[in-house]
């Protein structure tokens, strides 16, 4: 049985390493920190991530937490440093493996590759903290000839930070997350492109569907060029099924073809249902409950006591602004059959609610 | 100055037609409703949200509140049947407005179409509720013959609901919805029919992201369909400039362009950023603070007090569950600038928080 003592070694002190050094140390490991920004590192320390790396450093583990683009040379980097395991927290595995395979197959088998899938709109080290991975799917991808010890130690790493380690190949991965997470975001983007050349007051009517539809759009196009850029692969095949469909939907368009369209936009539905329900559970049927209420600090805190008052567990949360008063209508998602219910509650309490 | 006085007769007692019955009786008019199911009549009238429509009724105003594939029938019945005013409440302007200038051009005068940018994902009258268009934009469409005082009555008629009238032509009102929210469901749609087709395990590693872009895609077909197939136009010219941005990422991701993909990606930043901001001003600058909240009835209330308490108002909120265990992982979005004073306050109070 592999234990992860430390001490852990990360390259890069950006969100993610930063962030990955502090559950370290709230978990009393010894940290060494890079970066070939040393602004970075002097942050991280500051915040108590760790010490910058000391000479001739012999850590038990080394986590690569660098753009893309550099994941390659990094990990190699780490493997020809010390005898240390090395993992990395990019958002592709297939490409960096290759290299590593390619260019120092006897080390090789210390590398096992990782991806948590957490994130935020801000960067560096100053937005870390020990509680980003809380929760989240941590996915952990051995190659073949991984030495079994090393995939312990990772997913040992994944479950001191709190996330849930998901074991599956790096080329698998990166179908995974095509399918995921890439492909959304570039289809967000090309929505949000659209958006760029409305006409004046046309996107006045904006409501909340296209503000959920867009809102990954928002991402840092330095970073994403290079995610997709690596993983091309599998997009490329996911956007020519895409044009396939683009192009169904524009010939029924032009046909009327009403049965086509509603077969389309009925896989649209299914694809919805197959995303897995909260805790990997099975998706559980929900309804909305729709509350008026007033945009100022307090009315939210109000309305979930009263919510908790009526002992219904609120499954997600929106917020929809009133473009022109200062009143917002919150949407509470709770399971379908305390929906009444909790309707009910908060009315008998004097809210105004909507089904 | 006209005023809205009543009697409202409301053609189509479902969820919208019901919701705004129960608006006017909640401000004193008298309403007549009718239905080609008759069981929807009875659970409206059930609700009192009016009573059924009398022969030889003379309403004020009629309200057409029908699938968008009997909106021009139902318009044309109303025109005939008295000289009321006439309204509908479809989701596209052009094609009814159409059919009414050929075949009823002297009445047509009287009718001005509408669009509440309000819906459930549940439908019928037993969803309705008189605050559904609290705070909602209410695109009111008048075609160039139409009375001014009839276009008053369908803009008092949107304020009586709650909701915020906003001005414009039928045939931009259609061009404005397909590229806010056709475009968009039809681009959420191919996203989700990805997911149907995945590798078993794949979808575990959905997050927040595709969530978020696919949600809208689970909108009823039957429904959808004839939104689309009745807007067809706007929306195959929109396809036809996504399918070319579909082509140049393609041709990015073989060429490995990566100045191309980071323009593309870059062009998607500027159209999140164009959708305007609550209440219509600027687009304030946002940041979220991650919270671990335990996954009960009181987290959240307990979170939302103790956040009023720091004096932060809350723009917006998502809920990210874990999927293996009992804890969620809220994002509150904040004022840029308040978000360090949330975060530390919070922090204060006992909170695992991140930024």
């Amino acid at each position: 049985m592999v234990e992860l003592q430390g001490p852990v070694e990360v390259v890069g002190a950006g969100l993610l390493g930063t962030s990955i050094a502090l559950a370290c140390r709230r978990a009393g490991l010894e940290v060494w920190l890079s970066d070939t920004n040393p602004e970075h590192v002097r942050t991280a320390t500051g915040l108590a991530a760790g010490v910058p790396r000391p000479e001739g450093a012999r850590p038990q583990l080394v986590v690569v937490a660098v753009p893309p683009d550099h994941l390659g040379p990094e990990i190699l980097g780490a493997l020809a440093r010390s005898d240390a395991v090395v993992t990395d927290v990019g958002s592709i595995k297939a490409e960096p493996l290759r290299r590593v395979l390619a260019s120092a197959p006897d080390a090789a088998s210390r590398y096992v590759g990782g991806h948590p899938m957490a994130g935020s709109e801000r960067s560096g080290p100053l937005a870390a903290g020990a509680s980003l991975f809380d929760g989240r799917p941590w996915a952990v991808t051995p190659h073949e000839t991984a030495d079994p010890d090393a995939v312990a130690l990772v997913e040992a790493l994944a479950v001191l930070c709190g996330a849930a380690p998901v074991r599956l190949g790096p080329e698998e991965h990166d179908h995974a997350v095509a399918r995921t997470s890439h492909l959304p975001h570039l289809l967000a983007v090309l929505v949000a492109s659209r958006l760029t050349e409305a006409p004046e007051g046309h996107l006045a009517l904006s409501g909340q569907g296209v503000r959920d539809v867009t809102r990954v759009a928002g991402g840092d196009p330095a970073l994403w060029q290079q995610i997709v850029a690596l993983n091309a692969e599998p997009l490329r095949g996911l956007l020519a099924e895409v044009r396939e469909d683009l192009d169904a939907l524009h010939q029924a368009l032009t046909d009327g073809d009403r049965s086509r369209l509603t077969g389309l936009l009925a896989r649209g539905v299914a694809g919805t249902q197959a995303i897995p329900g909260k805790h990997g559970g099975p998706v559980v049927e929900t309804a909305t409950v729709y509350v008026a209420v007033p945009d100022q600090p307090g009315g939210l805190a109000r309305l979930f006591a009263e919510a908790e008052a009526s002992g219904v567990n609120i499954e997600d949360v929106r917020i929809d602004h009133d473009p022109t008063r200062e009143v917002g209508l919150v949407e509470l998602v709770v399971a379908a059959d305390r929906a009444e219910h909790l309707a009910g509650s908060l009315e008998s309490r004097g809210w105004v609610t909507h089904r």
